[in-house]
């Protein structure tokens, strides 16, 4: 019987992900090298970025920069969410396995964090209400942006929310589980802590604090607005 | 060693959670049934709802009835969140062993679901950020409606985001464990499952659903009307 075991355990392949005891029995190692992945994924962005630009330099070319950036920042969200994080969603129960460029991608990033890895039950879930809810409610924010839509304010408010509510629980639960249970899911560089999992995900922390601040602010102005003219009417 | 460890697991207290081979060494059965709880927590409730109804009458007594519910809801909100939840999320590590009201309340709606019992990471997570922002914000958000605050529909979509969006994750990782990994955190018994599990989170699925649908479309509708106004104010 144990040497059943150890025959199974020998069989299967090696993998670089934290807690190193998980077993992967599909993993494929990648082909691409980190350098190569992270900047097609930052060709990526750029292509997203640039295609925005154009568009809005196309409907709206009297934009002021500011909402050119969050029309912007939208758009990569939406393609982040729809596709990367719905990449993500539909192929969680075999990640280790895949090879073309988005399962890489994920392996790479997963260095980091092996719950991408093992199908974990919050990452799923919390990822696919990402792809599902706010991939394409930002793409239709990024319309309202360019349209000065009313519903432009309540859409930022919620997706950013949305967006920083699933990162403060993701940072928590793994804070929470290397603290309280000892389970660390990070390998032990500090290069990928710092990088990956901290930077990458900080973004949606700060950029969504200051989009939910700036909708909110904008939204008390204008009833405030509305509330002294009608009461300025009734005075009348 | 075999006869130690049977030792200790024989010197377990028996417990009533499922799945029923976890381990909760400090547990200490409930001394009031689950009726008197249930009362005890729908008087709760109707306190909370008659000193809102009370202090309305006496801050705005003009508010329409649709308000009134709304500013009810946001009170109990804010009292289930601070103070229920608040409770959890401060006892987190020791809840199998509390025994004073609210502690056996937890008791009696861990038999739905044990994760309230086992420090899981994501119901700790999830109920903290509840019981530290929504629960505060609740409060503010009933000033804000009997107040008519500019501030009142920005807080209204915040929290019931929140809420929203934390419930779907609760249901969707307790759906997912049992499909998935086949383990179920609810009572073989029906009763359970629907009276505690389902209904009680429910209301926190469809009002907060309601909720945010009617200030999007106050916004909206504000949004638009400043527009028309300025629209207009140009053509002039």
């Amino acid at each position: 019987m144990n040497s059943t075991v150890e025959q199974v355990m020998a069989d299967l392949p090696l993998h670089p992900f934290s807690p190193f005891p998980i077993e992967l029995p599909t993993y494929v190692a990648n082909t691409h090298s980190a350098a190569v992945l992270v900047s097609i994924f930052a060709a990526g962005c750029c292509v997203i970025f640039l295609v925005t630009y154009g568009l809005i330099q196309r409907m709206r070319p009297s934009m002021g920069s500011g909402e050119m950036l969050v029309a912007m920042w939208f758009a990569l969200c939406g393609c982040i969410h729809l596709f990367f994080e719905g990449y993500f969603s539909y192929n969680a129960f075999d990640m280790a396995g895949r090879t073309d460029i988005f399962g890489q991608l994920w392996k790479e990033y997963a260095l980091s964090d092996s719950r991408y890895m093992t199908q974990d039950a919050f990452t799923v879930c919390m990822e696919t209400v990402t792809a599902v809810f706010w991939g394409p409610m930002s793409f239709f924010c990024v319309y309202f942006i360019i349209a000065d839509h009313p519903l432009r304010h309540p859409f930022q408010i919620i997706i950013s929310l949305g967006q920083l509510y699933g990162d403060v629980l993701y940072y928590a639960i793994c804070t929470f589980q290397e603290v309280v249970n000892d389970i660390v899911y990070c390998r032990p560089e500090r290069f990928y802590f710092w990088a990956y999992y901290f930077l990458c995900n900080f973004f949606w922390i700060v950029i969504p604090l200051l989009l939910i601040r700036s909708s909110v602010n904008e939204i008390a102005s204008v009833f405030a607005k509305v509330k002294a003219a009608s009461v300025g009417k009734k005075a009348q």
